[in-house]
């Protein structure tokens, strides 16, 4: 196993339950063994006072408890596909060739962008750079921060430092943010961070770190996969350049599987191979590739994301209307202004886009931007609706739960499908 | 049409959107025309200063916008099917034969038990005794309320008057409250309404008013579909006495239809015939009845629930564990303790039962007793993945919302699901 995170630690978990007696190694290149990297922004907004409380287990409760051998420090350099071997450099320096019989590669996701080294620039999505940029915070003279990239790591990180105190400015080369969203649901935005305090720039590609007016630079720009050691063995890339694999998840060499960041995995709903570096299906991508049985497959993914942004909950799942209409679907998006609670009862706001397939009656996608608590919860609905293939009749007639101050009569979901059924 | 109840006004609704011209008369026995039953609790809680606000529209919304002939105070007393009629009596007490081509009955539900009359007894789904009720709490005089029943209705009232600043006892005939859920999800519910400072009194059968030590008596004892007239014309009734109707809600003779609270309805799961009386599924029958298209059928319910009580939210969909195990399934429940949110960011509790076909691999029911606003929108997940027949496996697969403010990378279905599909 390569990669100590939740996909390789799954992976490691399942393979452990299904053989006790298995010989398992984790070699991890970092510090640290299966954290929460969602959870960063809490850490750097200051609500939580160490990281430590992202660590999901103690080192110890994997090697005694899940019987592993989790070797931290341990960074592969080269791996033989044809010799069963791993080029690894110990915490010593020393390095020494490893050999596997099967091996599962979670080597995570990188920053796409790679600035020119330079003091004060930190990556979002790292235990070790979330430390030195708390250190750095603390030892004080940053006051002004330029976060990269407004997709949701970057937009929870400008939110996070900001409630931390400080000036945050947000770059974004492009004209809208938390663009896998429509736009329509995302237009206010930037005037939401605005009235938080936090500058935008959208439309503004950053080159280098010369033209920012800040103390310090955190790099947002998007992630690729971490599949350099892949490639140079000759495995076949995919999607983003990321490791191909198939439900099995197999790559091009039967002893070597791939989950979580560094592999691929495919729409859910149009089959399409894509990269799609998200938490839960990269643990069940690590869960397919431990249990190796060939009746459990891995079904692809969704895109199923939830952001708390400005005092709202953003959330997604399944095709955008662009995304819907690039697959080649003849879609169309049905808006509802709705509500979480029954009308006299000072119901919290919801909008609901649904995106559906005008020809078959199906829903393609649904977004949501709802009051805070509103919407994770309502797109696990949608996502298990998109799962199940049901059709906006059948929507219709879900047997959803009714309670004047708990959620309303008709849910949004269940408006939106009956105006579109009726179009 | 009989009944400008919920169900009544959605076929109305309905059957006026398929044919703008058609003559569509409402005759209402009471006073209003489609308001929120399930809101009477927070009027009588104080929370809302009128019953004004649980009317869905005004009269004339149904008048004007609607093109419906609703006549509120007109009682049918008898009905003719062979001949197409309905005796009626309007509000000045004279009684005339109305003619129809189609009729539909949503005539709702009564009390079951209908104690001696006597000064200060009230029932709890009423808007007329809700009126009553209220003036008389606000004349004075009365400060001990006995509430008769413990399903959520009785649960609600017992809750909402005591937040009123009465002395609440609450009576049950059974050893438990709210049976429909699983015993081991509500032990603690007594202990909880006890804190509140509500007397329970359970397994005490209420025979009389007698006994009763108090100045005012909610009738929360359970409803009885309103079929007396039905039965009297003839038609046949079926489970618990509600009219028996198909998947189009048509009854025994096929000029009359039947929608809500009056009729039978048929378990999503099981398709066994019985008797819901819940205000969505109510709906839906309405919209079925009212489109009167052989395309549009009804699918059932699945008896999905969710009430607020004693600081906690209670859910319910599908099969109870003593319910699936009675209809025949080799049945087993699956309970897991877990939280709304990552365990690093004080999360709220949420206790979930996963009742499943231990042969199919399939869930039958699902019980939830979470944190307030953790429990209705993860029951409508729920409720889809009945509705669809998804397997266990499937569930494990959901590709559902993590953020972790916001939700846990596993919810709790997901881990009930994972620990049954490995028994």
């Amino acid at each position: 196993m390569l990669g100590a995170n939740a996909a390789g630690l799954s992976a490691a978990s399942r393979a452990r339950k299904r053989d006790p007696r298995l010989r398992i190694t984790v070699l991890e290149r970092g510090p640290a063994a299966s954290y929460s990297n969602c959870g960063l922004p809490y850490f750097l907004s200051g609500r939580l006072a160490s990281l430590d409380a992202l660590r999901t287990h103690p080192v110890e409760y994997f090697r005694d408890r899940r019987g592993l051998d989790l070797r931290l420090g341990h960074e592969a350099l080269e791996l033989e596909p044809a010799r069963h071997r791993v080029l690894v450099r110990d915490p010593a320096g020393d390095e020494s060739w490893f050999h596997y019989d099967r091996l599962i590669l979670a080597t995570g996701a990188v920053p796409r962008w790679r600035p020119e080294p330079r003091r004060n620039v930190f990556a979002a999505n790292s235990w070790s750079d979330a430390v030195a940029l708390d250190a750095a915070l603390r030892a004080g003279g940053i006051r002004r921060v330029a976060v990269v990239g407004g997709g949701y790591i970057g937009l929870e990180t400008a939110e996070a430092l900001r409630r931390r105190g400080l000036d945050v400015t947000l770059y974004d080369a492009h004209a809208a943010l938390l663009r896998s969203f429509d736009p329509e649901l995302t237009a206010a935005l930037p005037d939401r961070l605005a009235a938080l305090g936090i500058g935008v720039r959208l439309g503004v590609r950053v080159q280098s770190l010369e033209g920012l007016d800040a103390d310090a630079v955190i790099n947002c720009a998007g992630l690729r996969p971490s599949s350099d050691l892949a490639r140079a063995a000759g495995l076949a890339l995919g999607a983003s350049d990321a490791i191909r694999v198939d439900d099995l998840q197999q790559t091009s060499h039967p002893a070597i599987f791939a989950a979580g960041d560094c592999a691929q995995t495919r729409h859910r709903l149009t089959s399409a191979p894509l990269w799609m570096p998200l938490a839960l299906p990269a643990n069940q991508q690590g869960r397919v590739a431990g249990a190796n049985d060939p009746r459990l497959r891995c079904p692809g993914a969704l895109g199923t994301l939830v952001v708390p942004l400005a005092g709202c909950d953003f959330g997604r799942t399944g095709l955008s209307l662009a995304q819907a209409r690039a697959a080649g679907f003849a879609a169309a998006a049905e808006e509802v202004a709705a509500h979480a609670q029954a009308s006299y009862l000072d119901p919290q706001p919801i909008t609901l886009r649904l995106i559906y397939d005008t020809a078959a009656r199906r829903p393609l996608g649904v977004q949501l931007r709802g009051a805070p608590g509103t919407v994770a919860a309502r797109l696990d609905t949608a996502a298990a609706v998109l799962a199940a293939g049901l059709g906006l009749e059948q929507i219709e007639f879900l047997d959803s739960a009714y309670q004047p101050a708990l959620a309303p009569l008709y849910e949004p979901l269940t408006i939106a499908a009956h105006n579109a059924h009726q179009r």
